[in-house]
């Protein structure tokens, strides 16, 4: 099997590579380097299995050409900072959802029949049933929500129009080896820079989960190998727990041995359109065998540690 | 109040551009006549409360431009030829969409604050409960569901950036004066046409729902002036019955004093992403004290009646 990962040099894109490559199959990472990162892939440029080409997904010709051959397309490139849609309509509607429309006429250009989708726990929006689970309908409250939830549609109706496999996965935040963005990084880069105060956005109060990037790695392939062929699979995965914003940044210091005074400056909400309470249903990953091996804390832990190591990550 | 009405001289559109003049509001009609018509609203023209704009939605600055000063915006302007996005798979990303983003950034700009939209049964594809509510997930199996219901999310993440009100309609086939597209359509034309034997998709079993639109503008009114403001209403609009293609196709018929063969040419499926049972749950319009006057088979007549005594619409 060759597989094509689009941000296949970011934080998960460049796990999905890693675990294609163990597996024994072929991987084209595909990535334009706005947020990917050499150092991420570099243990793998040798590896015969293994290739990259450095190209925008917008760039329809290109990457269809690069995906000559594939059976299967991670489409795991994304503007991922929830945040910014508030000040740029246009940002999550060009990389979002116009770069999933280029993924998809790739793909059908060249006959490919199977997607795995990164989509986001923000389609679900503000829900009113926690945890949440799949069957929830879409109410995102911020356009990079709606533009996942968009861009789940268009590939729904493109597998209808072709017969193709999509798996979609709904993720809560993912964090641990490799994680570049969100408030791990923010902190600790806030004090890398000399803050002796920690500014912070909401009032502590907003609850969130998120989940090991080993563990999530598992449970996308456990989704893949285990269930029936020929549909639109739909999966969320998160974590059981949930942490408050206050619990997550006592973690971020604890595990970085900080002692500095929290300063929250907002509301029940870090930014417009953001959620205040994130809590994804897992039983439908579970009932495939999967569960997460570490906790939340475990997990910013080894993101903090991860941070600590590669200084270099925070410019 | 005045009101401004995207696609307001098609067919559904120029019924609540009339419904507001009734109400003694102003209405400003913005629509590029692709598919709208002089017909629907030369009966306005001399009304001081009626003005017309000719543009193209997707013509931001025209559009803003005409949108100084208003208070509500009816956003009905659409590609509505679900069959088409199969071949055309930008058509609907175009005019459903990018036409919903430039409405949202003309009264963004305008600082307007109330928007109704024309959503669609569509948006929930082969839905696996029928009726189905307005609590069942997006499931489109076709560019023309799948645009919808990202123009709704997109709506979405305005109103919770600025707090909008928005109204969303999720409309069942509509039928009744001014229709000039669908079934009845196309059965009327291929007889006018000399057809000997009537060719129709499907094989007559697909089942769906029809609302007559006198029902369905009251509906639409009914909503507005009822439900709590400040929040995003979804509201189906449907009929309790439901009627199978060929009891669509042989009311057709008799209501035009026909006597034809009929051949059905298809499978359980009009044309690709089509969807084979279209039944929509009304409980929570009827809630509101809503229900329909005329069955479907009296929507069918009135449409048939219509049409006949305007064989100019045929071209």
């Amino acid at each position: 099997m060759k597989y094509l990962v689009t941000g296949g040099a970011g934080f998960i894109g460049s796990h999905i590579a890693d675990y294609v490559l163990k597996r024994g199959h072929s991987v084209i990472v595909y990535d334009n380097f706005s947020t990917g990162k050499k150092l991420f892939i570099e243990h793998n440029l040798k590896n015969k299995k293994f290739s990259l080409v450095k190209g925008d997904v917008l760039n329809t010709r290109k990457l269809s050409k690069a995906m000559s051959g594939v059976d299967f397309v991670f489409h795991f490139a994304a503007h991922a900072d929830t945040k910014a849609g508030f000040l740029n309509h246009d940002v999550d509607h060009m990389q979002n959802l116009e770069a999933t429309q280029s993924v998809l006429e790739a793909m059908k250009k060249n006959n490919v029949k199977n997607i795995a989708f990164a989509s986001t726990s923000s389609v679900y929006g503000d829900a009113k049933v926690h945890p949440t689970p799949e069957s929830y309908p879409f109410e995102p409250t911020s356009l990079y929500g709606a533009t996942k939830a968009a861009a789940e549609g268009y590939i729904r109706s493109y597998a209808s129009y072709y017969g193709w496999n999509a798996y979609i996965f709904r993720f809560a935040s993912f964090i641990g080896e490799r994680y570049t963005h969100g408030i791990i990084f923010d902190v600790l880069k806030k004090i890398k820079n000399g803050a002796t105060v920690l500014p912070l956005f909401s009032d502590g109060t907003p609850k969130k989960s998120s989940v090991y990037i080993g563990d999530a790695i598992r449970g996308i392939f456990m989704v893949i190998d285990k269930v029936k062929k020929g549909e639109v699979n739909i999966f969320n995965i998160g974590h059981d727990g949930v942490l408050t914003i206050d619990e997550i940044v006592d973690t971020i210091l604890s595990s970085a041995d900080i002692i500095i005074k929290k300063k929250y400056k907002g509301g029940n909400r870090g930014w417009k359109g953001d959620n205040n309470f994130v809590h994804l249903d897992n039983k439908k990953l579970r009932h495939l065998g999967w569960k997460p091996q570490f906790s939340i804390k475990d997990g910013i832990r080894k993101t903090v540690a991860y941070l600590q190591k590669n200084p270099k990550l925070f410019g």
